[in-house]
């Protein structure tokens, strides 16, 4: 027999995150982390989250500062600009983009034989606003990042760096936590535009809550 | 110090699945399979979906048919839908789409205490096209899909079913695969968005490459 439980939508989220809360046992994370770290967990999954998650010192603060000021939410994917809350963006004022798919960034990467990912963050940095990265994807978004902020042309309010894969993912996470930006970092191979955009809309709602409390 | 390999973008992923197939070791799957188990893998960094990917016998054939038939694609997500390659679909003459952000779906689900994806599946079968499910969030899609299959209502050519989560998404993946409809599903709590979005690419990508041979 295969057993499905009657539940209401509204509670099917509630119920997951009583059953990761339960799982996690002597594992859980500080209060101030664990609806982050519990959303991603609810968007994958995938428990090594619980170990895997970086948080650099202040980040929480910081990351919900930055979303009163209407920071702008750039990702490197379509895919991570789709799962943001856009509406509970708005509610601060936040614009949330992707430059990826733009002509003249795919032109301009292939002239210079690098990729779209890293054009699209020299265009994030042009901006010359408040910006908060949301990396699911691309290594090479995260090293273009670092690069900048060494070069002094960009100064990140939050870089949520969380590529997925097997080919320079590790490296480019460390290097976003060793250049002191405000961020949040899933250490390891894993992550994805998923993950990113789950972290986005993580912050968004604990914003939500304390306006509601 | 921190290691960056210098790799061409176009060589990313050709080393990516290298990893991976070594590090699969003794635990290859049946070539037919490998692109899709590999693709992946590539998109979550985790090798469980090795053990944890059901194929129903002979899918992979059904779904080529259905894409060079020119299926209609449908996703329980804008997520998954973002992450779908168009363009490589509509070489097949596949539409996708996403209808769970559609006023009527929602306007429906709250009359009747359901969830939008629940509406959704219906205006799917509505819709009395070849269609190619590709479900990566919402288990009630998928126990609707079943309800509609035994009332004789709907006969997907393939559902991928790969919802993420703690709620009913294990037992509506078993329904799925015990309803004999061809289906490719990721047993467990593991799936995603992206994982629904990267099958329908694989499959996409193996028919592109028997093109080009």
């Amino acid at each position: 027999m295969i057993d499905i439980v009657n539940i209401a939508p509204m509670d099917i989220e509630k119920e997951s995150f009583a059953t990761i809360t339960r799982e996690l046992g002597d594992r859980q994370p500080p209060e101030e982390l664990a609806p982050i770290v519990k959303r991603v967990i609810h968007t994958t999954a995938d428990f090594d989250y619980a170990d895997t998650l970086y948080f650099s010192p202040g980040v929480v603060e910081q990351a919900k500062a930055a979303i009163r000021a209407g920071a702008h939410i750039v990702t490197d994917t379509t895919m991570a600009l789709s799962g943001i809350n856009k509406k509970a963006a708005a509610r601060f004022g936040c614009k949330a983009d992707c430059f990826i798919a733009d002509a003249d960034v795919a032109a301009e990467a292939k002239t210079r034989g690098v990729t779209r990912a890293l054009v699209s963050m020299e265009k994030a940095a042009r901006l010359g606003e408040p910006v908060i990265f949301a990396i699911g994807n691309a290594p090479t978004a995260l090293i273009r990042i670092r690069e900048l902020m060494d070069a002094g042309e960009l100064a990140p309010k939050l870089v949520i760096g969380v590529p997925v894969g097997f080919v320079n993912v590790v490296a480019s996470k460390e290097l976003i936590i060793a250049s002191g930006a405000p961020c949040i970092v899933a250490r390891g191979r894993k992550g994805g535009s998923n993950v990113a955009a789950c972290i986005v809309n993580a912050l968004l709602y604990q914003l939500d809550e304390t306006r509601g409390q």
